[in-house]
């Protein structure tokens, strides 16, 4: 199998830095050009041994690779996905820019026009395990974000058994590291404010809602977000009302079945998953567990590996026709 | 107002020694002996300038005391209570063995007949803005525990005024600093896999819940405690279900109410409490939102603070007649 | 004895949060005024219970208070320390305006004119343990630097005493935690860059430098500070060559014989300094060991505390004839 | 080229767990087994997807493998490097059992007779760039430890070029992340201890010492180790005198002629390294920079990787035949 080659736009960003390592260590997969998300920018030395020069933006570029991966902020990436659409690279996008099929919604959650409406009926929602099909055959893909990743992975399969009380809300209370709040210096990620801190943010209207309600096909599930004190590693601890007469047990076994054969899933038969167990790798750890009437999925994901880049990678394995860990599975976790 | 005498029982752990620390800045109040849990134990040196030499346990130094604290681990309080009440002195109690007012729902939860069930009637369970007069007329309190106190502040003005749905489920997912976990090394302890990490633990089956259930007169409540990579502070997020008409703005009228002349509970007109606000204080911060169909609480104090020592000696004040603030309003927290 | 009133100016930054939250446990002195450092400046809300709200700068407010605290940024300093004097006013000065006593020297260091030449020579530089009649008697106090602070305590009295080699140099290399680096959201104190990281910097061109040689009467001390990921805390460790003859035990002696009845200095008879044995207080505690040709003094201070606001505290109560412990020793700590 | 197989001893160790997760990425090399360091342990399930499951000790199992690391506590090692050298595997050893020459030093740095002091005279002090042929000729390497990895890679170019004053000491000042305290629960790894805390320890008569004297060639180095509140990284700051007339660029000049070539040393032209640029790397990264009459060098290394298990590594490459770099320069940083 010969090599291909991707560009990472946006590379100077956690999402970008952290799609660079994974390329490093793949083996049919190169990063022919790592460009900032502005023509404009500075060009970035190399933070890493294993990391190129990251130059400017420069759309031509896009030409001669295979893939195209955008780590630029909401809004930055429609046109140049469309650039790199029109010369026939496979583009995964890890911004919001195609995660909601209706633009109404869009411009409502993002406050603005949606800069590409003709590409949203083309863009495949990229949970992977829930998408492999349509992934493989995708020109763009939308990369999900990383709170309905930890949260639509232990619940869909649920949902789509029809298992759970459908009267009932679902509480998914998300717990994240900081990277999640990008590498800019803020108020927000100012040291002083994040070590030996925590807080809820965003309460009753984060923008990742209207995405969980689409993907999950519900409005009932009620999220709030936290900021944990670490750098990177994401839990969501979820509490669901299942359907009269479903035992916890019911709920472990169609998540286990669901997923026997999934590299990156892994169902716990006891005990809980920690943050730990999935740093810098593609897995998501979940756990069921009955208490009093209801019942607590928990599940670990790194929000920069299976919630951003790690799942970037696989969705883009896929569309490119490589094996699908490909750069994934070994060596990736400490 | 003359100065009174304390002593602190177990004053080598992590609540002692903020009782301590406490004690040096209380106008009114002297550490008169600190003590171990143990007689055999070995004194430790003070390991701050402002504390005294940690002895080993003796009893007969419970005689010249007006309070006594009880920094022990469960099991081990009962029998210094009774000693310390019989020699007329008050005790506030930190540890979990005069929580519960059900002997064999004690026995159940902590594996062992309780060992001084005749001492379960008299005590009074020391939530202090619920309990204040009780508390002032009590010979043995029994400290709540910290999660319960950060979930019960924030919800029992709720339910004591009817505003809730009373066959919803309440979810109260709560997050602790690892202090909670106490001094000793274990591997739950260890910086390894503290530091950069996040879990839930005991889904389903922690200590705290029959507290919690007796406290808020319904199990309704579900309960998940996680570790925080920090070492103190605690935030409970909690998710409700109004009683129907009723509002999230209702909800925190009604707390805002409740609370308006506590000195140690704030009830936010908006924003979110964070850990640092309480971080070494004995005040508890409440925000409300609305999510969707349900509301959510989130509560902030710390778990050595409001959670443990600081509750105990609120309580303290109030049973030895001194001003209830008295060394915990005032250059406490950092 | 009455109680006294003071302004802190530049109130909102790390060493204005914790001067004020030193004055709310201080038994004499009272904050009138807590300023932010620029006239425009929009107020800010109290961030903690005991704060009172901070306003925009006022020189006027300076009029009615006994003393002043400026904790602004170096040159900003000068023009408010002009005005609070001529108020009749007695300054501390926690910025770095009046540390050195020669303007050229400073016009060097800060890369401008000194904004207050006229004020140089009546500023005393205020380590307080080797300056306190001075102090006392002082209208300007000129606070030392936190690194210099913490190297001086254990140096000055070795070559006031003629203990170590003139020839030899002086390696004081310093670890200080980020609350060092300010408030201020930059890429140097964003969480990403300091969490499980550490580095040297300004190594061989530090600020403190002049300060250092200045204080110490010699240019001999190699200087090298370094980031620590704690929010607060700073370690010293410093390695010097004995005079011939001269044993550690002889060093250490002469240390614990100078510090004997200092109450924020304590001279370990054996083992180790810790951050945590000095954190939020205004203790400087330092050891002493030989190793091999060398002997090596470590000293723990707060870098906030005994290294800013503490000592800050600690000369205004000797310039207006309070207690110079008054609001430092009791439950300040944790 | 063909597979080649290993054993881990000592595989639920910290550099255990590393050697298990570098060897998941490597193309030419494959844990065969991994093993606790004692016979009757229990077996541990893997705690990572990448990892086996770790067996008890079982020296058969040695037979059939190219190499053994051994990841055993000091004085452990000897008895199982015997067993694998007799079945004609290499072995690097982890442990400090072979890194002194001297057995009558050994002895007394560690507290008892040495275990196998036949193997001593043939056991090659395994600091790769500066033993390479030696290494790749051994049977038995002693990797160096953690400590003398961060200070030797930079001081011994300078001494062996005769740059440094001979009669001047030199100042080792070394900060590591905790993970070199050991998996063990103790009082000094509990968070309690670790987080938000540094301090020193052992000074004057740190176990690191004879090593690093022996392989410097002197007793000049004073070494004084410190604990970060970290899980990983190392940093050493060193103090040297340059003969007369020798200047800090020259000693730059030296260090980064002699190692031009290698592909896991860096001598920076500006700018000083951090922990961050090395962590889960087997990179060393060097800074030199005047400051007064000394020359301060800086050095970062991963104690788990340069410092330990990627060291361990490289020289088991080399002692195999592969190519030095092998798993080890790709995707391995994060």
């Amino acid at each position: 199998m010969t090599t291909k080659t991707v560009a990472v736009v946006g590379a100077s960003g956690y999402t970008g830095r952290e799609l660079l390592r994974l390329l490093a260590g793949h083996p049919r997969l190169r990063a022919a050009a790592a460009m900032t998300a502005r023509p404009g920018a500075a060009p970035e030395p190399p933070a890493f041994p294993h990391e190129p020069q990251i130059e400017p933006l420069d759309l031509r570029r896009l030409r001669d690779v295979d893939g195209v991966f955008l780590c630029t902020p909401h809004g930055a990436a429609s046109e140049i996905a469309r650039a790199a659409l029109a010369h026939g690279a496979k583009v995964v996008d890890l911004s919001a820019d195609f995660r909601l099929r209706d633009r109404e919604v869009w411009a409502r959650t993002y406050g603005s026009p949606h800069p590409a409406p003709e590409l949203l009926q083309s863009a495949v929602y990229g949970l992977t395990e829930h998408a492999r099909e349509a992934v493989a055959g995708a020109r763009l893909v939308a990369n999900p974000g990383c709170y309905p990743t930890s949260i639509l992975l232990p619940l869909l399969p649920l949902l789509q058994a029809g298992l759970l009380d459908p009267r009932a809300p679902i509480v998914a209370d998300s717990k994240s590291g900081t990277s999640g709040a990008g590498k800019a210096a803020t108020d927000r990620t100012h040291f002083g404010n994040v070590h030996e801190n925590f807080c809820a943010y965003g309460v009753g209207n984060h923008r990742h809602v209207p995405e969980l309600h689409q993907a999950a096909g519900t409005d009932r599930i009620v999220f709030t977000p936290h900021l944990l004190p670490t750098f990177r590693g994401m839990l969501s601890t979820i509490y669901v009302q299942p359907a009269a007469g479903v035992s916890a047990d019911a709920l472990r076994g169609c998540l286990a079945e669901r997923y026997a054969g999934e590299p990156f899933v892994t169902v716990y038969r006891k005990g809980q998953p920690e943050l730990a167990c999935v740093l810098r790798s593609n897995h998501c750890h979940v756990a069921v567990a009955a208490s009093g009437p209801l019942v607590v999925l928990t599940a670990a994901i790194d929000n920069l590996g299976k919630g951003a880049s790690g799942q970037a990678l696989q969705n883009m394995n896929l569309m490119l026709g490589l094996p699908e860990t490909d750069g994934l599975l070994e060596g990736t976790v400490a």
